[in-house]
């Protein structure tokens, strides 16, 4: 039995949220470029997904403004979603990043039209709340969903840094919002930063 | 680089809780009886925790009493990290299913006791509380974890079904939170019983 002979309910909205439900475990085949922290394989998006919405329930203590937890750990859940028909682009892809925006709108119009209209609505305006980065939940959001590579890159060997050739500019850029919006947390990162610099993971510079 | 020479911050609960970060991903190696819709391989408990999660945050409708969504979502992402230490045990496995409690809160003492102790106690409280399933918002996460592997098994050809050799009073069972909370859902899971049945892949009776 595929998708094709899904057996219906008689209510076609439920229908949409079952297929739909369906859909998204195509988020566990989406590989990023983050290893495992036991390096036994790339990650996945529905991993990291999972992993950046716990981490949210642990670190709004040190958020410069009052973030609504449950609402964070809804946008983590849904914010990569649209990598089902976009596919994961690398922050360290600059010409992959070009035109991630138009590829990423365009994935978004066809997945989330599978879900009934309002929920639809809802949860493509929480991808698009994160993607704009410009309110406190979705600015401690982001955070999350770059302490989390960080952890894993500074606990094996600096992976994607070292196989990207990359330099510590890209990668403070990529931190940014941790420096702006987790003042505490970021100077843990940028001892890890300085750390990986002297091991060789990152270039200087 | 290894979890031994971690790079501290001066701040030890930061530590408690970056260090916590990084071994909640052993869930991604935690594997489930469950394939993935795909049937490339078995689900693992960081993807089922954030399936479960985005699900939640779609049928609320049909619930028979008002959730909160934001604490659900939380509930569904920390409901399997004690498995970190206890390992998962298998809806259907009667022996597995006797000493589990028991497993299970040993594990819970031993993980949570590496977070600061607030945030040990309420992510643990939120696990109890899904576990004793006796409020509305656990309630709720239950009908999730039971749909979403049910949704699994009739898109794989009711692959654990099969595999257990597994009887249609053992899945009611599993599925009565369904049948008493969400009665418009069960509707729909009945009529895949009864064709689970019919196609082989459940035993009658």
């Amino acid at each position: 039995m595929g998708m094709n002979d899904f057996i219906k309910s008689p209510d076609e909205r439920m229908n949409r949220q079952l297929l739909f439900s369906a859909e998204i475990d195509k988020m566990t085949s989406i590989l990023r470029r983050t290893v495992l922290i036991d390096k036994s394989r790339r990650e996945n998006d529905a991993e990291h997904s999972w992993h950046i919405a716990v981490m949210a329930m642990l670190f709004s203590e040190y958020a410069s403004e009052p973030v609504d937890i449950g609402r964070v750990v809804q946008m983590c859940v849904v914010h990569d979603l649209v990598e089902i028909e976009a596919g994961d682009t690398f922050a360290y892809d600059t010409a992959g990043n070009e035109d991630k925006a138009e590829r990423e709108k365009i994935a978004a119009d066809k997945l989330f039209s599978k879900l009934p209209d309002d929920q639809g609505k809802m949860i493509r305006s929480l991808w698009e709340e994160f993607d704009a980065m410009e309110t406190p939940d979705s600015k401690y959001a982001a955070c999350m969903d770059g302490i989390q590579p960080f952890l894993h890159n500074t606990l094996t060997d600096g992976h994607t840094w070292v196989e990207g050739g990359t330099n510590r500019a890209a990668v403070e850029k990529r931190v940014e919002i941790i420096r702006d919006f987790m003042p505490e947390v970021y100077a843990w990162v940028e001892k890890n930063i300085d750390a990986a610099v002297e091991k060789g993971w990152l270039i200087s510079g």
